[in-house]
């Protein structure tokens, strides 16, 4: 390989460091989201994986493992499960946000159905703890599906409060620790429990995907109101127009005047949106500073993410995984 | 209790000899199908576990290794887990079939929506899991973990081959294997596992588990054309009007004249269907004795089930066991 990796950023450059068991994880992937009784499950499957995606939590796994010097193979199969699991989540958050595209490619359930899409996430699910259960390490089981269960908490959580302008932060914590933190944490520690981490070492993997976790979603949550849409694969004002209250709008909310928050209470709560108001919305929280504070909320995390690292052996790897931290707070910049 | 036992159903039966572990079983499931993050999920889960239903998955996991003379608490958990895969695929079913009644009363997808449905399946899916890691029994995790990919691809396989004529026996028991046999063939070996089974013990029960879970799903593709729907808590032309091309219907295509074929291709493959349709094609199953012909297949599965309870020790439960896939059968006459 003759490719540079110099002024590259973090993510690649763990991606280039990992790239062999990278490969092998995709591979194992492909090989697995399949079944030759229903060829659908790997139709929908690959369409899903081959789109891309940043792999951040396979790449947790794959990571963590390596820090700790380990050099086998089975934290392959645990990256792979860790993946499944999101890929399942991804499949399901499809049909019940009714999106038809996901990084500028038509999603499953409009290339098949929201049935494909409800089975094959199902399918990556019991696959996912399949693949655990043939690992072996009750750690691993335990964390992942402990996982598994805390994003359909999140979930559900979410929903069951949509719209509503009564969410305050201590409730989108609980949300986004679901949902994203929870996968992230558990994807870490994982990696650390096949690469033979000690208890505290496994604590500090679980601390860093956490804080990890909660600072990417942030993150990703600010760039829905004014991110390169290009480099996130995602569309500027999804959430506004999903009437998703996030911590932008949360901060906004709460410092609204009485216009404010009739204009918040029409466009979230009623869903009732007009030309010119995501644009509004934008101005709105510019004016309050509320995406400066969700970032510094970003960075504050990344800083939490970074401290649990020390109680990890020196190894560069360990280094990248700061490096990432950081790196996924300046995405918002 | 006065209650006599003394002519009822083997069901009843079993329900009343196992009553006390069903009890802790319905506890179980209660209480940990709940949520303090997300009350909806308890609320969903509840609305659909008190609507009944015959309890036959987790039955055989408890009637399993109290027939092999098991005497502590593990089986119960297990039989929950096993409830609870059963469960989540019948919200995300409600979900893919568009149901707006199951068991007589409203489904959940129509009472909260889809969405909740569809994570509230998820998480009761992950919960299942937590509880086998929690129980600790590698075999267990190693079948129920199994059975729920291929209930996943069995479900599949029926969705991808919808409204097709070509569906032929062996694709038709290849999806109840799949959607039905396989969660009955590791609710049994569970039982057995937790029961301390060995290895010609647990095949035993898996190959019990097998031949009953085609056994009935079959009758219950039978009683669709024409079962007493109080009994069987659905509807007589539930998968007529949902083109599903099940055992007796398959027999009556291949019997079929021309203009018969006409009326199933015009039925089934593109759907139209009319007022009295439904009664011409129980007429058509009638005439070619594809309703005793699907009977009969059911029939050689329970005897099939039967016999190999042979190899486990004599006990009252295991009588029982043998009269149950009887009485799967006798539904249908």
């Amino acid at each position: 390989m003759n490719k540079t990796v110099e002024n590259t950023d973090p993510l690649s450059s763990l991606v280039y460091d990992l790239r062999s068991d990278l490969d092998a994880t995709s591979n194992t992937i492909l090989e697995q989201a399949n079944s030759t009784l229903a060829p659908r499950i790997g139709d929908v499957s690959a369409h899903l994986f081959k789109a891309g995606g940043k792999r951040i939590r396979p790449i947790l796994t794959l990571a963590a493992a390596t820090a700790l010097g380990y050099r086998g193979e089975l934290h392959v199969q645990a990256a792979a499960a860790v993946e499944f699991i999101h890929m399942a989540t991804l499949l399901h958050d499809d049909v019940i946000d009714e999106s038809d595209q996901r990084r500028k490619r038509p999603t499953a359930n409009l290339l098949w159905d929201n049935r494909s899409s409800i089975l094959v996430g199902d399918f990556l699910l019991a696959r996912a703890l399949q693949l655990l259960v043939e690992l072996g390490s009750g750690k691993v089981l335990e964390a992942l599906s402990a996982a598994a269960v805390s994003i359909a908490e999140g979930e559900i959580l979410q929903l069951s409060t949509a719209r509503s302008l009564q969410v305050d932060e201590t409730t989108y914590r609980k949300i986004i620790e679901g949902k994203t933190s929870a996968l992230f944490a558990a994807a870490a520690e994982s990696g650390g429990a096949v690469g033979g981490a000690d208890s505290e070492q496994l604590s500090a993997l679980r601390e860093f995907g956490h804080a990890l976790g909660i600072s990417f979603q942030i993150v990703d949550d600010v760039l829905d109101y004014g991110g390169d849409s290009v480099s996130l694969g995602k569309n500027v004002g999804d959430d506004f127009r999903d009437c998703k209250v996030t911590l932008p709008v949360i901060k906004a909310v709460s410092m609204a005047d009485e216009a404010e928050s009739r204009f918040w209470r029409r466009v979230i709560e009623i869903g009732e949106q007009r030309l010119g108001d995501l644009e509004h919305a934008q101005e709105l929280l510019l004016k309050h500073g509320s995406i400066e504070s969700a970032k510094q909320e970003a960075v504050r995390w990344s800083t939490i993410a970074q401290a649990s690292l020390e109680k990890l052996p020196d190894h560069p790897i360990r280094g990248k995984l700061a490096d990432l931290s950081r790196f996924v707070t300046e995405r918002a910049s």
